[in-house]
């Protein structure tokens, strides 16, 4: 497995280098086209297409490393470069100073612009900025535009700012356009979002110092390459990976994490709560280009041998601080349910459904004392602040079903996110707070809305949220489908959930239909909060399909194997690559074949 | 195949016969539920959960049939008592006097309840009169009723009126819920859907005599169940079937049509448009419980040999009255496409992609003449009403990419629909609007919005639609999102997309596939837009789960035999299936185990 290549086919990995820090060389994925071919023999042709690659160097055909040794130190030279950060005695990482901690917000807040925060920007960009600007420098003026020009523009994505928009406001030019961070899109209805026409550092930096994101990167996971979780950004998605006592080893782990970010997972957990588990987690660590989030509870019960009687703050402390030594970006922490709350969960449906809010639930009530989590907030920012870990805040209360969405206990849990998301915030860590669950479509708009409002705008992160309860086996889709609807509100990330949620441990399939479904989830609601460069792949392929371009259709979709494979049940012949139709209607019925004669008489 | 039993397991077929019309008697399923098993050792039953049931005869053990001899005619007395219908020459029915078309909306807008109407109104309600009754009976004031007997209401389901607002409306009293049509919900956000408490055969009447739903039920078709299409009602789904040029035989069709309906699809189109388009047809038609759709101007140009030029009126004419005669219950007729919209396409990214608008648009340009649909509108709702044949008004210029979503060519065409409704709608026709396609999700509300207001209200039939283009391979999944989106705002049916559209055609495994992902996207729609039956699914799922009712969980979901099989992936013994923890967690972690720990102490 070590040896096995993941790529896409008709791609070749590209690096586009900063501006600011000359040593960022951002990795993207760009995927090469056909000439289109008209019906008079002429040819004409198509600008490759760059998209979002999570793979890292495994997805780099020139890279030629090995699970053993772990992926190069890309952020080691960034990270020292600052100088405030020393190894302590086992050489991990930890700020010089704790009152200067070594994380991205306190840089943001400080004004600097981090490699970090510049690779992020080119990131989104995804090389839309050249697409972009042909259009304008075609035609630099409104006025001496034609119509023509106009359809171009309007097609050249919904997330474009329509001209008039763009021109409206003051000082604007297209060759001003890399610098214009404070660009505006059109609000397109039903989101909470706003991006500018192009990315900048200073915008990324100050996205991160306003809170309303993060870019997950602790100090000792130099391997990271760094990626940007707000939701004026790309939507993101995580996958769950990890070994539990009753299967799953390390070997299938690390397999799990490449198969998942070859597929697109812009950050992995590691849920373990079996055998090894630190050394499984050193295994994803090193191997990582992607953030690595936990639930450092479960190791620590794990400690005290599954018994929350024996659980205990400095038995958390020390594994917290383990976590955080080792390089994981962000962790899970359940401090938002209070003692008080647990009581309202008695008549739920499905009670407490979150692992890490039932564990310390119970330890309150054995210990009838205060979430220890919430007592000792501080101090755990403070071990947080010291390696830039973020703090990913655990929704414990979250809704198991239709019947408990957006109920008490949910809501008061939330409200309380809010006040420890403003504490992490002065202590300099990154924060995202963490979201259901079983949420019904109609009330996935109210979740949103009072998350931005009771956080202050921190960055959503949920899991799905599963707009029904009976489909087990499907329940891929019944998240993806709220997923997409809460992404298009505002939310930042989803966590994925495979096809055997509820039922069983997911498979290398499950993983993969798992990511794409919710890449797919992501990416529609990307297209309608109006991400800049997100329509431009639709437009791509749509361009494709119409001409006939079965080989770039495949090379441009999520899942190239599969487009494929799909294709070739029906018409496996090589020469049906290039057929003016396709299976479904046949030779003398393609509605694309006559709608291409249309086009040749208008 | 004939003899293939397609059952589901823990499940028996029942039957709820009429009120007003004794002889109704209303196919369904009802899944029966194992004890509730306290830690104390307790037991409690759990009330069977009753489902809808599309498979008809086919679904029941008792029912001996075969493909050859076709389904019983369920219908054939109903409509002989009514008297208005007359033998042709072959035997096929006709309307007797044409001022009098034999159509359900000619019938409800004489105020006439038929049996057909009390059918659905039983099958909507789903027995759920027992369960919402049985709290009120306990509870039977509002001022006496304990906050447990809220909290119990408010679980009863979402889509349940808060006490508040049912009781606040004059003349409400809990013993007259089964007689109050007019009583409605409160309104959820995002949709524009108002139900009743309970559906009664006058509600279904008034509904269809508004134009807001049909029963589309062509007097030749009696096999068919009655099932109703309306936004206040279940959302319904479709799947195509169909021959091609290119592959799939006779057999493969009905195996598709059992297939899909056990699953759940509530219409078929059979869009055959290879060899023996005819007798496909009919042994479908006969083998059917549920209405079967076509566009028949695939069979009229299969008759000209796939020549356009060679089309024409009374060649299309004569195919819709070939149709009708064998029973087919409703037609799509891109009627709305009119000559001057085909210019506005040539500039689209891809053109115009249903194939009868492309066969039409072709037409058009070819003889430089009106399209003949349109032209010839007031002879085919002549037809359509002689036998009760639903209109289903084709979107020719639906968008085939995100990039061409609610663009002039797609509104102007939807502005010709509600014009051809209102005309249809004259003629006693019942009518339905199709709709598209590729929409992003943000532009999804302003579709539904245009056609409810352009339309009248009239029932909105859409494929998809799809949230983005660059998922191929899995766009019944980008399809669904869409779907439940336009559903909860007021899409009355969905019609499926499989993983293989754009790709190839569908086989057995695609069709379940596809069926099931419509089928949660719709029911995730019901949820959202209050239909009072939908919750009750998914609380007692939710409360089988929380209770590690493994069968019972199984059994009440979707696709059952899936849910199992993926347990049994992981945990394949069967003491498994009683097992108080489930192979994500494993004993140690089970939250939903430590969870039920603290039900016992609150």
């Amino acid at each position: 497995m070590d040896n096995e290549q993941l790529t896409y086919p008709g791609s070749r990995r590209i690096y586009v280098p900063g501006t600011l820090h000359p040593q960022v060389k951002v990795a993207m994925r760009e995927v090469e086209l056909e000439d289109s071919l008209f019906p008079d023999g002429s040819t004409e042709k198509n600008a490759p297409v760059r998209v979002y690659d999570c793979s890292g160097p495994w997805g780099d055909p020139d890279f030629h490393g090995d699970a053993q040794k772990g992926l190069p130190a890309l952020r080691a030279e960034w990270i020292a470069a600052r100088g405030d950060t020393a190894a302590d005695a086992d050489g991990a990482l930890v700020a010089a100073d704790v009152k200067t901690p070594p994380t991205q917000r306190a840089y943001a807040l400080r004004g600097i612009v981090t490699p970090e925060m510049e690779y992020v920007a080119i990131r989104e960009n995804l090389g839309r900025e050249s697409a972009f600007k042909a259009v304008y420098d075609k035609f630099p003026s409104a006025k001496s535009r034609p119509a023509e020009a106009q359809a171009v523009l309007d097609e050249l994505g919904t997330g474009m700012p329509r001209p008039s928009e763009l021109e409206a406001q003051p000082g604007f030019s297209p060759q001003s356009l890399a610098h214009r961070a404070d660009l505006d899109f059109r609000h397109l209805s039903g989101t909470s979002a706003r991006m500018p026409a192009l990315y900048t550092p200073e915008y990324v930096r100050d996205e991160i110092a306003a809170g309303r994101a993060l870019i997950p990167a602790n100090i000792n996971h130099p391997e990271a390459e760094p990626m940007i979780i707000g939701r004026n950004f790309f939507c993101k998605i995580n996958a769950n990976i990890g070994n539990s006592a009753i299967s799953s080893n390390l070997e299938e782990e690390v397999e799990k994490l490449r198969w998942a970010i070859h597929w697109g997972a812009d950050t992995v957990m590691d849920l373990s709560t079996g055998k090894n588990i630190h050394e499984t987690r050193e295994w994803i660590l090193r191997n990582s280009p992607v953030p690595i989030g936990t639930v450092p509870v479960y190791q620590a019960l794990a400690k005290c041998s599954g018994r929350v009687d024996a659980l205990s703050w400095p038995i958390f402390r020390d594994t917290l601080i383990e976590h955080a030594r080792q390089g994981v970006d962000y962790v899970t922490i359940h401090a938002g349910l209070l003692e008080r709350f647990v009581p309202h969960t008695a008549r739920r449906a499905t009670g407490i459904v979150s692992r890490g809010g039932s564990i310390i639930a119970k330890w309150m009530m054995l210990n009838k004392q205060e979430n220890f989590f919430y007592t000792h907030w501080d101090e755990i920012c403070d071990i947080l602040a010291a390696y830039d870990v973020a703090i990913s805040i655990g929704d414990g209360l979250r809704p198991g079903s239709i019947a408990d969405a957006n109920d008490f206990a949910q809501l008061a849990e939330l409200e309380v996110q809010g006040e420890l998301t403003r504490t992490a915030w002065a202590k300099g860590v990154q924060v995202m707070n963490e979201g259901p669950g079983h949420v019904p479509l109609h009330l996935i708009p109210e979740n949103m809305r009072k998350q931005l409002e009771w956080c202050a705008e921190a960055p959503f992160y949920t899991l799905g949220p599963l707009a029904t309860d009976i489909a087990p086996g499907y329940d891929h889709i019944t998240g993806a489908i709220g997923g997409s609807i809460i992404a298009q509100r505002g939310c930042a990330m989803l966590c994925y959930v495979t096809r055997k949620e509820h039922l069983g441990l997911p498979d290398r399939e499950d993983v993969r239909e798992g990511v794409v479904t919710y890449k797919l989830a992501a990416h529609a609601a990307d297209l309608a909060k109006g991400h800049p460069a997100a329509q431009l792949r639709d437009n791509a392929l749509a361009k494709a399909r119409f001409e006939f371009r079965w080989n770039d259709q495949f090379n441009l979709s999520l899942d190239p194997e599969r487009a494929r494979q799909y294709h070739d049940l029906t018409l496996p012949h090589s020469n049906a690559k290039k057929a003016h139709f396709c299976s479904m209607c046949g030779p003398d019925f393609c509605a694309m074949k006559l709608s291409q004669e249309i086009r040749e008489i208008y």
